[in-house]
């Protein structure tokens, strides 16, 4: 099994672009990524594109007018974690010396739904028709661990004010405005404990990333950030309750994502974690292993998960101020990663970053707590 | 890089079944599939489910009532090769050695669309929002192919009536009736020179693979069949006249499936290629090399492609009479295919059936011949 590495990242600004057409969305970013490795475009042999929303065939509507086509092209489709599935199997792919080199893009429209922020999921589920949309979903999670572990809204807002705080250090976020507390807390209630400060926006934008074997890496004169662990999950089907406070599918990811890369959460430099909404990164710092359970309000409270702190966590805004294209998501996670990695991270930078994580987790169905989650950790 | 075998298989009767859920449909396939090969569901270690229009998370979907969640799912969208698209990522995981076993799905339900026929292709392609939809391209195709080979309307027509021949034969067919040539040639045009007899239909079903080691498949006790080939390629852009009487994409594709199995067109049992319309299946004859460019009229003059010929094409009814699913066709050939190299066929059994090549491709979109294009060869 080869090692595989990333040689290339690139990505569009996330925001609302009601006019303009996804595939030129999905061009972009190739094209940054392309360019940021010095590569030809012929040098592709293989594409993944992960959409959530973007309806059939997207990698070809992308790579057609790229002239990329000829080659053999994959759509991927698992929620949130769309890109990160297209990215494990474009490791894949390489892994297995299938090719030498793959692009794994991810990216969603979801302007397409309207711009006042709601995504009409078809959806068959039982409990998403009775009123258990993902931000009713999050509110009972926050309640059970507010009742379990004595967290506040005060905690969920920190979460918020710190995206906030590492979005406007981030070009290509979605938001670049720093936030207060008080902003947090008295902005419009969503779902209660949650306000709309401490839910992720909907959104459009693409994200690319080039992947490659050791010895590409040294002939393109790129620097390489190694594959060190690639893991796709997805939940357990449970009926009746279930302890909100704990999320099993991440925990069982993030197990064998450490296992993979013979590395444990005290060796991880920085995250990028999937907090849709405010109490999701909490749950992800327990589940990740970053603390015990019951302890993310300490590691807030300390500054534990800033730029500057013990173990920086979306240093790149995460979804909350980046934003959430659905299936560019876990791809932008990725580029921030990489631009970490490298030291590229400009005024958000993480000093002497070794070792990133990324966590890309969604898809809630009934009784699943989400349908997929995929874990990445990469080094340098 | 270890061999994989298919362990087994399992299918829905394909027909239109407007009133029941999608999910039902997969079910029933991946436990015909599990029957098949006397295994427990906890033995599938990853599953790959390949839609066109099934929505978000479809795997998760189906095998949430199964109680076989907990383990990776991974969705895969590449128009009519969705479903191969699926079974080739399936055995890539299982030649990397990332899992022993793993499920392939492919399924659709296009009633969803209502039953009239026409599926309401979201695009944002030029050519296809100016008329050039699926019956249309085919027609142009099947007038060059006239204009330079001299075949007519009855060469079309004997593809259609093979086809319902073999479908009478097939319990799991959406079409199971006998016509002859008058029926076809006098039905409705739909797109000239082709009849509505000439068109395949649009319909509802699921098909299911579990893919294994050869290690596994003794131990199971089933017949293994091996995975010779397994290839995917996309069309090529190309502005301006397109010659179409010829088909690049699935020519190029076969020469790489034929290279990957060390065997040729010579080698082949039997065939179950993609005749979405009746044209198609003559191109596809000489894009596959089982005769010269211009010779498919001979082919069918002759009888060569019938169950009992040189080279037998489409004997489960093909897409015109097994039914056409999108997403569910391409793995609803490999049931085909294992049937046939296992002896299991029934009045439609091809004797002394070793080696059987399946061939799926589709996405128009402008200037790509096609989106997708997948050929598998298996050998018994």
């Amino acid at each position: 099994m080869r090692d595989v590495y990333v040689a290339a990242v690139g990505m569009t600004r996330f925001g609302k672009y009601p006019d303009r057409p996804i595939e030129d969305m999905g061009r972009e970013a190739v094209l940054n990524a392309i360019t940021d490795a010095g590569i030809q475009r012929s040098d592709i042999e293989e594409t993944f594109c992960g959409t959530g929303f973007g309806g059939p065939l997207l990698g070809q509507r992308i790579l057609r007018d790229l002239g990329m086509t000829g080659r053999p092209i994959t759509n991927v489709e698992n929620a949130c974690s769309s890109g990160t599935t297209a990215l494990r199997e474009g490791i894949t792919a390489i892994r297995l010396g299938r090719v030498d080199t793959a692009l794994a893009i991810g990216i969603d429209k979801l302007t397409r739904f309207g711009t006042g922020g709601t995504v009409p999921l078809e959806t068959t589920d039982i409990e998403v028709g009775q009123g258990m949309v993902m931000p009713a979903l999050y509110a009972m999670r926050a309640r059970r661990y507010m009742h379990e572990y004595g967290a506040t809204s005060k905690h969920l807002a920190m979460v918020s004010v710190k995206a906030h705080k590492n979005g406007a250090l981030n070009p290509l976020a979605q938001f670049q405005k720093v936030v207060d507390l008080e902003t947090v807390l008295g902005s419009r209630m969503i779902a209660d404990p949650l306000t709309l400060y401490m839910c992720c926006p909907t959104g459009d934008g693409a994200a690319a990333v080039i992947l490659t074997t050791k010895e590409k890496v040294q002939q393109w004169g790129v620097p390489g950030i190694k594959v060190a662990a690639s893991v796709l999950q997805s939940g357990r089907y449970e009926t009746g309750f279930r302890n909100m406070a704990v999320n099993e599918l991440t925990t069982r990811t993030s197990k064998l994502a450490y296992e993979q890369a013979g590395l444990g959460p005290q060796d991880i430099s920085l995250a990028e974690v999937h907090d849709a909404f405010a109490i999701a990164e909490m749950l992800y710092y327990e589940a990740l292993g970053f603390c015990g359970a019951g302890e993310a309000k300490n590691l807030l409270e300390r500054g534990e998960t800033e730029i500057t702190g013990r173990i920086p966590v979306n240093p790149g805004g995460g979804l909350k101020c980046r934003g959430h294209p659905v299936g560019a998501t876990g791809v932008a996670q990725v580029c921030e990663a990489v631009w970490q990695l490298r030291g590229q991270a400009g005024q958000r930078q993480v000093q002497g970053a070794k070792v990133a994580l990324t966590h890309a987790t969604g898809g809630g169905i009934a009784g699943l707590d989400h349908g997929a989650c995929s874990i990445h950790i990469f080094t340098n």
